[in-house]
């Protein structure tokens, strides 16, 4: 991989958008950053161009087969002004794990980062200030290869683009009720499930559209073989405060490695909270609760970074969570770790890094 | 859906490939149909463009969340210069299931059919006439929203490109050797394979380059449960001849629904071969191997129509079935279905279309 990235500047700037009505996903900087991979040359021509449509032979393997990975992360504006990214060598760590499930050539982890800092650097104005905002930054990889035989491309893009998001809870965070799902599975056991790989996210909209219909905000997975053992909600990861104890389902090749995740059980071992990462079976769930013993139940996730869950529906049995209240551990989650990826709170584990 | 549609014909036209050379799907005719579908006004503006990269927003969905779909189907050139088609409408009808597991909205089966047979019309003189060559037709939809919410799109783009291919047994049918996969999982109860959808391929990649490392041609899938059951074989529905009785794995949610696959059943019960869709374990077929009794194994798929599997390993085993040579059943088979198929037998089914 090269490191001189070529720059084109857009001709013509677009406006700022409004951070009161920003939707997630839907908004686009001025840049993105492209690169190719081509058989026998590696990846090749980083730039960073205008952020435009781009030509697509209609039969790239992309279209056809998914052979795709993506990454999420933000850049947050700090009290100081200064953007401040979230533990970004986990993003790009992932990006590779991926890759190698979907047979994707790895990428230099190091230059990566590297043509990232360029783009944000040209496009820092974009970062929102407002209280929740932030800029979503989106790296991905396609296969560009024009063919249509089942196997691996011998050619591939990278972008990154850049959208700012408004705030996840514009009216402050709330509880959600969320459906455990019997029927539908988001990935199996040597499926792609541990991948940041599109083929998991439409997997799940038919499960999404059902939930939706009944009043859930979100659907909870359950693993694919047994249909017995909690695995993510919706797109994120799950945990449950039971009798003192936060538990979340242990890694497995069906569960993505959530870097929010991560960092909740780093930041409740800091604060010397129990926790622990095992298998969890719905029924545990729903004994502790009938026992009184369910306390707190939330999903992690770079969209919501927390979001508490209020009721939890299993087999058409509502359980309802903490009087439908934001549990106590839940919230100082939420605070401390809005509080660091902001740079806010003083981040006592180096998970920030700061561009001047 | 308007009936109508726009004809742009290309100004230069390529020249034809060599027959003897032609791979698959590495080649693409002149033309092309294209579709939009527009929240509110449904699918709209049927065209047939020249065959040519498209413009995609970097954020189209389909790049992210692999909200896609698509069918492949073959034309045939008869012994008399027709153009003959293999039961299309089944093809149509599996578009809109795979669409409704999706969240894909739904075309119209009989009008997608009018475009198909207007843009062949335009292509005819593509449809090459060598032994075991056709034009391999490839109708897929994508999601082409710009946006980064994980949800079924508003917008989408069908489009039906057509690949001249080559024989796929160029030195004759041949027996291959298969590996039974017992690690990765191509899809899962409640997933999407029995949908025709980019990310069960993408899946299967990293089992398909271990079986090709071990020598083998291609995976036998296991149910993602209990990692017990037959599924599917590479790409292809697969068929065991045991003790005179023809079995096949009964549909289910993640198996998928070959038109070959129906079409081999169809003709076993014509020629009244005992034939039974059920749930066939690894280790019955390895019982029946043991008592003498596995006589015949073969995969059913639009590509190679018939693929006989000559040895079949499992946790290091290797079965050889009919000292791996083709065996009776299989050989009826793949010559009757090619022969309908290409218009050089009787279609007593009423099976083959034919384009004047």
């Amino acid at each position: 991989m090269e490191a001189t990235v070529a720059i084109t500047e857009a001709k013509q700037k677009k406006g700022k958008p409004d951070p009161e009505t920003l939707q997630f996903g839907k908004t686009f900087t001025d840049h993105m950053f492209t690169m190719e991979y081509e058989e026998g040359k590696g990846w090749i021509k980083p730039e960073i161009i205008p952020y435009a449509p781009v030509e697509i032979d209609p039969a790239a393997m992309v279209l056809h087969y998914s052979q795709s990975v993506f990454e999420g992360l933000k850049a947050y504006r700090s009290p100081d002004g200064e953007a401040v990214l979230f533990r970004p060598d986990e993003n790009f760590k992932r990006l590779n794990r991926s890759n190698r499930r979907l047979s994707i050539p790895p990428v230099n982890e190091e230059l990566l980062m590297e043509y990232l800092l360029q783009l944000l650097e040209l496009e820092k104005d974009w970062i929102p200030d407002a209280e929740g905002t932030s800029l979503y930054i989106r790296p991905f990889i396609i296969a560009t290869e024009p063919s249509l035989q089942v196997a691996p491309a011998k050619a591939y893009k990278l972008f990154i683009i850049l959208s700012p998001v408004g705030s996840y809870y514009p009216e402050g965070i709330h509880p959600v009720s969320i459906m455990v799902e019997d029927h539908f599975t988001r990935a199996a056991r040597g499926g792609t499930g541990t991948a940041k790989t599109g083929g998991n996210y439409s997997a799940g909209y038919n499960a999404q559209a059902k939930a939706s219909g009944e009043g859930h905000a979100q659907v909870l997975w359950l693993d694919g073989v047994e249909k017995k053992y909690v695995e993510e909600v919706g797109s994120m990861n799950v945990f449950f405060k039971i009798n003192g104890e936060v538990v979340t389902p242990e890694l497995n090749d069906s569960i993505l490695q959530g870097v929010t995740r991560k960092s909740v059980i780093e930041l409740l071992q800091y604060w010397k909270v129990p926790v622990s990462e095992r298998r969890i079976s719905m029924e545990e769930v729903l004994t502790a609760y009938e026992n009184g013993e369910l306390e707190e139940a939330f999903g992690s996730g770079t969209a919501a970074v927390i979001s508490p869950i209020g009721e939890l529906t299993w087999k058409g049995t509502p359980m309802i969570i903490n009087g439908r209240k934001t549990g106590e551990i839940t919230k100082s989650l939420y605070q401390t770790l809005t509080g660091i990826q902001t740079g806010q709170e003083k981040d006592p584990f180096g998970w920030t890094r700061t561009i001047s």
